[in-house]
């Protein structure tokens, strides 16, 4: 992905296996319908941030099976020779639709459709899954530091504890969609805008005789903007006081210090007095110690001292819950132009999957822009406005509620139109900031970190008919 | 990483900005060591698998500053040409040792240590890292995996909740080594010759008018290796009921079942049974639902029938623990050729740093075979074999220990000697190999999942010395 290299072969060899089983059975041109969407928000949380369509697109677009990858599988041994060829001339001729980058996600939504003939629809569910699920997961939990951190920027740090080179790239892109204001990574600062900066390791301090002399160098060369990593040693005997001696000698434009170690909120409180009775009130105080949206929290309550924060390995693995479930299902098939939905059973009432191709209709208060619902509905149904328009629980069907005077609108935008991109897709910053505005647009009580409001996505009176017809269809007696 | 693009410019920006510090301060050829260590074993587990050192190499050999990179920089306003201009000619000229892949490694112990400019050696820190700590987690984690599933074959099966493109490939390889025995990932196969199984989606039996159908026109595609999924409808009522009847009819030579959801438990005594009754006992049942080495080894005492695993996102994510820890600290200085340890304090005991250029040794029973502690010494320092050698804890320097009849190895390699490599990274199957042939080297109460015993790595006395020495220094009074 880094640099446009050709990934179709990254990709579950089932893929391969049963596109091989549709050719063979004479099913090249049957049209089926993929949704994916995923079922549970990763830390018990009410809401997930889309992101890794950009991504998606330039695979979609450079899809193609290369000599290599063709002798690499006849080497297996399983496939016919004709079915070699036909992934010779493979040519991606899907439609695609998706929710935009930045936009608030829930369970069970459609967040991305494939339709097109199913060898094809099948074969590129695992790279969609990936690339979608890791910057989803990402820009999720970027999206929770960054509400904790309370306007403070957040700096992404955890390029070294990455799974990986993409993890740390695309991870450092997501959080960047998810609300942080930059990276260390310089790489992706190069390859896709996302400012990245970065002072000096405790080494830096130990190359030198002292704290001071250390400190003294880097802000002669960077006098426009210092900022000191001072517990290398101590923070507060040794650090803050070799830092304040070299700001007054030497007065940087920008000056900071950074504490990587320690109680940090006790030591922002002591080094934050210090750095003022010296007159230093401009210097700023970046804290980057195993820090999540919790932490930030707590210590932001106990009165930490602190104007920013870095943060890695716990927001670049997403440690608290480092999965983020997006699953990728049949929904549909077309014969002579009809559309068949599909149902996948499960004990589990949360695993059943929703049939049919589908809209997605997001339900916004006129008055003050709130989001009220999400509407499945089955391709084609309009939501009525004018009238008001009632809603109600997919699971707990009594539950019902009419909403009046709002609007409705599409969450979903087409991508591709039979294998040609019909998208293009915006600027990092545009998709930052619709980000920022699709937040605003949510309830606090959404927003909670834990226990949050569960967000009504709801199905329309005839998907839910449909649905009901399936599954009282396949139910064994 | 994937094809061999170059990731010089995957780094931390502050590495940049340190080079340009001791380019500026006239520290170019001054000589640094640099070890990485990590403290801590993820998931409170007594050992971890070294992995990623092939891919560290292919780092290092590639390294350099492409037009691009330094257009980049000189963007950034902050770097003088004649540093832009030296990045332009930059040639990695360090010495680096490594612990070879698949050998179980301990905290504190310096895996890995580069010798060389103060540059170069700081500027490679965080690929080094990123590349053998998300390499040495997914080994570690699927070593503990596949010790859980007693003898069964483990697949990894991961890729599409991996985070990112690296993570699936780099993830199936580490997995590989730790012991998995293959991956669904095709391109981990074509690139790095991990075996790439799978067979059917849920989908595949969607698109049939049946389950018996779908399955039916698999047999007739795959006789040679028929492994059918029988969870899409109702795993005992349907799916097992009509495997039965076209393993009868078809009589594939392979044949297999696979459970992906429900109490496999459960599921499976029942599936067995009624494969036994109908006289498929050669028929294996596969499961593969959110496992881990927790659950494996669960149902197993529950007496599950499992014939094989395959192991998805808890495993390429490591999800109970998604971190490896390593670092990279400065360890020592070389000036007229005189090495001058470094150290880092710390409040925390357990996060001062080993001085010093350190031999890592290993000390084996000479009757069994077994590692009985690790040792680390000033470089040059032997361990005396003959007469027994007294180790002592370095936390607690009253609790020492004799040990004879030991035989000592010296636990690193040189990978690179003045940039150049010396090292021929083994085949994967031999890595793999060596992984399984070392395991067996540790006591079982280091291989507990929980609370395991702490395997000794201990410092020679003068190591201890000189730490000493340093921490007495640096103290403030």
């Amino acid at each position: 992905m880094i640099n446009n290299e050709n990934l179709t072969m990254l990709t579950d060899f089932y893929e391969i296996t049963m596109a091989n089983g549709y050719f063979q059975s004479g099913n090249v041109e049957d049209i089926a319908y993929f949704d994916m969407f995923f079922r549970k928000v990763p830390d018990g949380g009410g809401y997930a941030i889309m992101a890794g369509v950009e991504q998606a697109v330039e695979y979609l677009k450079s899809l193609h099976f290369t000599a290599e990858d063709i002798e690499f599988l006849r080497g297996k041994d399983i496939f016919c020779e004709s079915f070699l060829d036909y992934l010779r001339n493979f040519k991606f001729t899907c439609d695609v639709w998706a929710v935009p980058e930045g936009t608030p996600i829930f369970p069970h939504e459609p967040i991305l459709t494939v339709r097109g003939p199913v060898i094809q629809a099948q074969f590129v569910e695992t790279m969609l899954l990936l690339i979608i699920n890791h910057q989803s997961l990402i820009a999720t939990k970027a999206n929770r530091i960054v509400r904790a951190a309370k306007g403070r920027p957040v700096m992404e740090f955890g390029t070294r504890r990455a799974h990986g080179t993409a993890a740390a790239v695309f991870g450092a892109r997501a959080a960047y969609i998810g609300g942080c204001a930059g990276t260390a990574c310089a790489i992706a600062d190069r390859d896709y805008g996302i400012t990245a900066l970065g002072t000096m390791a405790h080494s830096w301090v130990q190359m030198f005789p002292s704290e001071y002399e250390a400190f003294k160098k880097y802000a002669e060369i960077y006098p426009d903007n210092c900022v000191l990593l001072v517990d290398t040693y101590n923070v507060l005997r040794s650090g803050v006081p070799a830092a304040i001696k070299v700001f007054k000698e030497l007065k940087p434009k920008k000056m900071g210090i950074r504490i990587d170690s320690g109680d940090v909120a006790y030591l922002t409180k002591k080094a934050r007095k210090m750095l003022d009775e010296a007159g230093l009130t401009e210097c700023s105080i970046t804290v980057s110690n195993s820090l999540d949206e919790y932490i930030i929290r707590d210590i932001i309550l106990e009165g930490a001292q602190i104007d920013s924060f870095g943060v890695g390995e716990r927001l670049i693995t997403a440690k608290s819950e480092p999965v983020f479930g997006g699953v990728y299902k049949l929904s549909a098939l077309e014969q002579d132009g009809v559309i068949i939905p599909k149902i996948k059973i499960s004990e589990n009432v949360e695993k059943i999957t929703n049939p049919g191709f589908k809209t997605l209709y997001r339900l916004f208060d006129r008055d003050n822009h709130k989001a009220l619902a999400d509407v499945m509905t089955l391709d084609g149904e309009e939501i009525p406005e004018v009238d008001g328009y009632e809603i109600f629980d997919p699971n707990a069907i009594w539950k019902k509620k009419r909403l009046c005077n709002f609007y409705a609108k599409n969450l979903r935008i087409q991508l591709f139109d039979k294998g040609t991109c019909v998208y293009e897709c915006p600027d990092i910053e545009e998709v930052k900031e619709y980000c920022r505005e699709q937040m605003e647009t949510l309830w606090d009580e959404t927003l909670r970190f834990e226990n949050p409001q569960t967000y009504y996505v709801d199905l329309s009176q005839n998907l839910w008919d449909v649905k009901n017809k399936l599954i009282e269809e396949h139910t064994i007696r």
